[in-house]
């Protein structure tokens, strides 16, 4: 989809809690990191879980071998000049650090508190393969950028297909720490944009977007050629 | 900027012709090519040419030197997996298509009908340096484009950046041809989509576009994070 989900809006407290918990503080530790080829199965469950929360499921026709090739190409381009995944994992042990080191991205790590442990049903469906920690690293999110341009600037940015955070672990600042991972890598190249688009009835994600800095641009509308429209006008000139 | 200008809508024929001017048909031959390197003087004065177009000077800052760095880099990725350019060059006489071949795009040619001859007063400062036809090829716009990528589809697209004809070449068919262009070659490569942004108020490129075949999707909106706030913003997960 060509569209950032909203991000969890910055997280205010559970409002609600049992009285027969006491409001003590956990840990959980996160980590984002690039993604490789051998995380295209969480990949996919993850895009497949944001056509569900989109209802736009009759628009997906990903596989994981589809995005395996179109994502991790036998020979892969310089990291970031193309089709970029991090993924978002966290873990109730801390990560070791010193492990799953890519010379092309350091991961960011921050550990959140939070009142009571998330109960995650899908802990073991999306349970990482990467190492770093103990055994309870589950995959928790994702965002897919690549660069765009700007000829005003006559610089790259990096432009947002996709963000998401799965549900049981949104409202925590997950979505947040995500964009700002792709500013900063942003940042550090010396791009001058980082861009991505919203639907317009979110007033939730836009206030979020603006409170961060964004600028909403109001007057602008996507276009897109897509199936035998597509392929009819490819044969405009012929 | 972030933007595809309008193109020239279908061509209707000059509805006042001089009287002293028999309506006598001339040929404007045209053709589509790769950018270089050497065409970055030109690519620079279409750039600043629309940004006049559009009141956005005080946003211009791109250099010959910036774009020549950022769209033609010393180790030059894969055709077309990064940022392109295609130019639109136009000649009173043939092209001769055997020059100017580059393996990674057949140019495209096109001669159009038109009943007086176009003045160009920039002709000189836009004669084109590239062979392949007389001495009075001059450039007369540009397509600027890049990847994109659709999750759902797990395949890429292309994004059309910017998308220019110097205006006494305007409403002559050379935009569609332009886009046609781009159109072809992501058909070629087994692409998914094309998309660009057009200006709301722009009821006219609006209308081209929706009969061209391309659906203008209403509710997205654009964020952009930028300058300060982009820097701001890097710094979060610090």
């Amino acid at each position: 989809m060509a569209a950032a989900a909203p991000p969890p809006p910055p997280s205010p407290a559970p409002s609600v809690i049992s009285e027969d918990l006491l409001p003590t503080s956990h840990n959980l530790f996160s980590r984002i990191r690039l993604a490789k080829i051998a995380d295209v199965p969480h990949i996919h469950k993850l895009i497949h879980q944001m056509a569900v929360f989109e209802r736009l499921t009759h628009l997906f026709s990903a596989t994981e071998s589809s995005l395996s090739s179109t994502l991790f190409p036998p020979n892969p381009p310089q990291p970031f000049t193309s089709f970029t995944v991090f993924l978002l994992e966290v873990s109730r042990t801390p990560f070791v650090s010193i492990d799953q080191i890519n010379p092309s991205f350091d991961p960011v790590y921050k550990t959140v508190m939070i009142d009571v442990p998330i109960n995650d049903p899908e802990a073991e469906l999306f349970k990482s393969g990467a190492g770093g920690g103990g055994n309870d690293i589950v995959v928790a999110g994702f965002v897919l950028f690549f660069p765009n341009y700007s000829t005003f600037l006559a610089k790259p940015g990096f432009y947002i297909e996709d963000i998401f955070v799965r549900e049981c672990y949104r409202r925590k600042g997950f979505g947040k720490m995500l964009l700002s991972a792709v500013a900063a890598q942003a940042a550090k190249m010396g791009y001058g944009r980082v861009e991505w688009v919203v639907l317009d009835w979110n007033v939730n994600a836009i206030k979020f977007y603006e409170e961060m800095g964004a600028e909403v641009m109001k007057e602008w509308r996507v276009c897109r050629l897509t199936g035998e429209a597509l392929q009819t006008f490819a044969n405009v000139n012929i």
